[in-house]
């Protein structure tokens, strides 16, 4: 080796450390204004600029250092390489924290890259509806695997939480509960809280049984704080709270969480013996998910189906019954407009101007049933005596706007073809496809919500099946009678 | 008057007696229930048992027994005339704690209703964010008048709140705040809150300043429980807490709760001074109000706008821009259509067969935005590496599925029509549709986003105008190309 060779390799080396020296400055820096004002998105820029530099080192100091959440946004906001690499950079003890925080699609993937044994690992130092929650996202032979690896009272335990339907109360709660006999005093409490030293995440309150371990009543931590230590808890509790059974529906915990502002609630089993809490925590993680399965399903998409990891032919299956749904609808469009093709053949233009007949009622219907939808469910329109106004309301909006956008698209029919008729013909299919869309739009959610049917899914097929078919079927129909 | 009249008119009392004592036993039952397992179903249903017996002592009883929630539940699902009746027999101080739970089109009703030294009654029981909260739902004339009747201190910082813009922390924030100085031991903290009595509605922690009133940490009241009290409350704290400044969006606050499962935090003014709190119960109604108003978005409508007390002409007008927008697309689509007038002219199938072509590409490629609109609320699709993923695979399906689904609809025309060739171009024309949808559906949101704009508003539209346009000029094009 030449003296200039090893000069130059150790003038390298030099390099290298000062390099290394910038960027955990940089990451320093960056953690600090992160945690008093914390941004995802920052961190995922010092990420991408760490990894760009390959620097192994700096990026699980980086990462070590972050919050559980932060790690997750960034690994979901990475390319599925640089991802991987990153994710091979998280420290053990982290992973079942971070993998809790990101959306099923990347959770699935982070899984799926670890074996049976390292999944074990992972999850072993979590709570038990942590696990329960992380195992329901592996397969089943995977699951069975990993539960055989676990101790004892977790694995009892995770597979009670796993017994429970997903979107039930029980599948959302924590096992972790405190409870208190309800003829102790506030201090003998007290004494007992500091004698267990930490308390569950999210504690806000305490839990009152009486001797068959029934629920009595929740005591606040501010009334432990501030009511007389030799009071019984029975004196300082909040008696008959709003209460939960691990076989309710998930979405009758939120309208109840929703409704008085809870922030925990206990749950109960059958024999009312408390079970679990629910935390707003799991509610709010509830709303988001339902606000989500709502849009996909407007579009016959269901959420737990689409992920971006699942093969394409799965997918495209997937699509088939909304598909074959449409096709059904649009050929009995096309059957209205065969049996007018005579009319067609005589005036073309018929053809050119019934789409905008369909659009404008399929557009203005779809308002109708979004507001409807909307009204359903903030409860507002359960009595039909309610829907009986909207209706009224919905349709006489539809007639001034039908009155008004009929003349328009009639004067500019008139203005391209210059045939009289033909605008008055057009002008008045506008309008009365803007009331059947309106009739059509306010009554089918409600009418499918009646029948106990998602109305969120069927309601556009629905609309949009008689606008198109109805709209072609007026103004075909009455070009038929005015125009021959 | 004759004896039998009287023994009459006697035994009609009696059981008139009868009657309530039974209504009182069965309002009574029922509320006993509802505080166990509450239902604001059932208590509706009570509520219109007694109305229809007109009994208003028994209602009267009855509501002022309910939560506030309910009682804002059961006024909701009231007829017009019934909800007044009702409304009137809510108790004086009860009204302000139901109105905040109603929603804004009832809430406008029931506070429109009122005068406005009644309303200013009403209020003056609540805390400023609540009179706030409520006055941002009266016209600004009446909004004056009622501010005029407050006191002096209420006044002030009603008006500061009222300042904020309706999206910002600002707005959404409680003013009670419990803070104490960090140089202060845990027993004087606890000392201060004992002789405090009562701690505000969901206070979880209390917030630590320095001497110039500036944030430093949050203190827990678990931590005041178990701490030593001789600790002083700098080494207790929870250093470098997640905040919020006054002027930070709403939808900043949402996100941050939803990662790091807040249940309150500290909101600061520009000068980094501790001003309020933002509980996770104003988070709650955040996010279902942004639920709601995305839906409605995507049909042209804003919440604020639409609601069912507004006059019809107004309502009417709101939905022009809507409409026009619809109505040029349409145009455009229609002057496609014309061009091919003569093709048509000569086989008059095709205007029957063109808008299946159009109608499937528009459900598929709303299929596609839907699943990017996900991504993009998730924040998962930021990244341009991302989406071209996404689109790969939007791409694919789109394929896979036009193969099959032109297969499909050629041969149901080959049957109905008997044209080998009509068959093969209106298969090829939807397998074209198809790509163009999964392309403009996959692209549209993610561009709109970049661009500033509101992804989930504008790209139906945007794909819709697509879908229709290319989908005729495909279908009617080919068939110039080949059927001639």
């Amino acid at each position: 080796m030449t003296e200039q060779a090893v000069s130059e390799r150790a003038h390298h080396r030099h390099l290298e450390e000062a390099r290394d020296g910038i960027l955990e400055l940089l990451a320093r820096q960056a953690l600090e204004s992160d945690l008093t004002h914390r941004s995802p998105q920052r961190s995922h820029g010092v990420v991408i600029q760490i990894m760009e530099r390959t620097h192994r080192v700096a990026l699980e100091q980086y990462l070590a250092r972050l919050h559980p959440a932060d790690i997750a946004y960034v690994l979901e906001n990475l390319p599925v390489e640089a991802r991987d690499l990153a994710w091979a950079r998280v420290r053990a003890d982290q992973r079942g924290a971070v993998l809790l925080e990101t959306s099923e699609p990347a959770r699935r993937a982070l899984i799926g890259d670890l074996r049976e044994d390292q999944i074990a690992a992972v999850v072993s130092a979590l709570a038990p509806e942590d696990i329960a929650d992380l195992l329901s996202s592996v397969p089943p032979e995977t699951r069975v695997a990993v539960l055989a690896r676990l101790d004892q009272p977790d694995r009892v335990e995770v597979r009670k939480l796993l017994a429970f339907p997903e979107d039930s109360v029980g599948a959302s709660m924590d096992l972790e509960v405190l409870s208190v006999h309800q003829d102790v005093t506030l201090e003998a409490v007290h004494e007992m809280l500091r004698k267990r030293g930490k308390l569950p995440v999210h504690t806000h309150e305490v839990f009152v049984i009486d001797a068959q371990s029934q629920l009595r009543g929740t005591l606040p931590l501010e009334r432990l704080l501030l009511g007389d230590p030799r009071a019984r808890v029975a004196e300082q509790m909040t008696p008959e709270p709003v209460y939960f059974c691990t076989d309710d529906p998930m979405a009758d915990a939120v309208s109840a969480f929703e409704r008085y502002d809870l922030i925990s609630a206990p749950v109960v089993n059958l024999h009312d013996h408390l079970v679990g809490r629910l935390t707003v925590d799991a509610v709010v993680e509830a709303i988001q998910a339902r606000a989500q399965r709502e849009q996909l399903r407007q579009v016959g998409l269901s959420s737990e189906d689409e992920d971006l990891f699942s093969p394409v032919l799965a997918s495209a299956r997937r699509r088939w019954p909304w598909l074959a749904i449409n096709l059904v609808t649009a050929l009995v469009a096309s059957r209205v407009i065969s049996a007018f093709e005579p009319i067609i053949h005589q005036l073309v233009a018929l053809a050119a101007l019934m789409p905008i007949v369909a659009s404008i009622g399929g557009n203005a219907g779809n308002q109708s049933v979004a507001l409807v939808l909307q009204g359903l469910s903030q409860g507002a329109l359960t009595p039909w005596s309610a829907l009986r106004i909207f209706v009224r309301r919905e349709l006489s909006i539809a007639i001034v706007n039908g009155a008004l956008w009929g003349t328009v698209v009639g004067a500019i029919s008139l203005l391209l073809y210059g045939d009289v008729k033909l605008a008055c013909v057009l002008g008045v299919a506008l309008l009365g496809n803007l009331v059947v869309a309106a009739a059509v739009g306010s009554l089918t959610p409600a009418l499918l919500r009646r029948a106990g049917r998602d109305p969120a899914m069927g309601s556009s097929i629905i609309l949009t099946a008689a606008t198109d078919c109805l709209g072609f079927l007026i103004f075909l129909g009455l070009a038929a009678l005015v125009l021959v």
